[in-house]
């Protein structure tokens, strides 16, 4: 497809960057025999650049993942660290989910996207499975395209 | 009564199916001698089909019983898993409470509707009594019109 | 049915009631070859005891229909009020949208129910074609149950 | 890609429609030369299957592409005829828009998907360049995937 004349504001991901991502995440889903799988893949602002939903996959879907993606962007670190804290200090989650009228989700499945100078160019959040094997294609996507998951843990 | 000329775009439960499960689910409730009931009828979208209301079923009931079919609708489950998952995950639950505007209730009685091949045709929601008596005119409702109930345990 | 042991807390229009006035709302609807219509009645506080949505109407009718009832209510008076002042005060009824979170909504279709001592019961209110032809429709369920309509005209 | 082996609860358009859609849409807004594109498919239920924004594309262009799909599938008409009344009964569209919490936008380029038997299957929304093109690259990207485009004029 031939590219906008228009200058790109890039802000992170490119959309054929996240339709990668989008694409091998949900391959990794079948191959692995998930549950239907939606996957969202934002840029370092947070805004959509893809969202793919499989059939199958219920109503919410695309809300949870979004709200996975966006939980790591707001914190800076993959929603695995998240999830942790929203055991250990449920006060924090809970302000946190208050502030953002609902849109973080303190659920394992929402990952960095890190370029090899660990530049942040976006988010991947997937929702449909248990949350660790929608991290699971998360990384996937994420590695298939070349580049740097970040799930939360230290490196 | 005459259905309309214009091509209905049925999505999931008919009228007259949700109508049948409705009727059905109040019946059960005052032959258990149940306290007042509000049934909610939703289609495979979350969009309501039926709502009905008992004398004397207090005000927010439409609300709680709507709350409980779309929790159903947005997991893909019914509620008594969302019910179990409230407990072991409250940060979860919380989450999902906010993400979707307190419009996603985690209580048992909300149970998904399926047609013999599987096939996810809505949900019903009701509220009014002990939860597990509202599930249980829930299942009535949705067997009297010759559909599965699916209430989040494994078949 | 046998009704509830306990003693029901009834707030203007019963069950019953309710259940002649959508049913004869959407027969009308049928009578006349009017679009798809979704039927909402409120009880005298403003909270629903009965919601119809006929197969094909578009998924948003019952926030539309229950947004005429409740602004009759809210207001005291029948919608085709509230409409003519939405085109000669804007403000205010754009107000009241904000006041209500967009849950009064200022069109042709929602009618206040009374009895023949001219105590309010309730109100109907209908979405799905023309809003007069919605307002004929909330008429003739209103006058099939024996009660009385008011649509913000003077009588 | 092979399918879940979960069967698919599909509400209207598969995935694999929606992706026909999206990219049909994107490949006329370079042919045309438009300015950078967000293209949002829904389901028949208002839930999102395929978001994709162009490089470029503005930050709310998801929010106001998708609010033009769902402004369409809430009325049942495609948002040619939403705008025209936001122009002759702004009220009602003030209200529509408080009623859903922003969610329907009442801006030419939400076109409603249906099939041979005018079934509806969802809708399409494209904000990015002026509305007028935005729904062209809407209707280019409905007839690749073989289904018929319905733009809120009559037939």
């Amino acid at each position: 497809m031939p590219q906008p004349a228009h200058p790109a504001a890039v802000n992170g991901l490119t959309l054929a960057q996240a339709e990668t991502i989008a694409d091998a995440a949900l391959a990794k889903g079948r191959e692995l025999g998930l549950l239907p799988l939606c996957v969202v893949v934002l840029d370092a602002g947070g805004h959509v650049k893809v969202t793919k939903r499989e059939d199958g996959a219920s109503l919410l879907r695309p809300e949870i993942a979004t709200g996975k993606a966006y939980g790591a962007l707001a914190m800076g670190f993959g929603t695995r660290e998240l999830a942790r804290r929203a055991q250990s200090m449920p006060g924090f989650t809970n302000a946190l989910s208050d502030l953002t009228g609902g849109k973080a989700v303190p659920a394992q499945g929402g990952v960095l996207v890190r370029d090899a100078a660990h530049n942040l160019l976006g988010a991947v959040g997937i929702s449909g499975d248990v949350s660790a094997k929608d991290e699971e294609a998360c990384i996937a996507g994420i590695e298939a395209a070349g580049l740097a998951p970040d799930t939360g843990d230290p490196a």
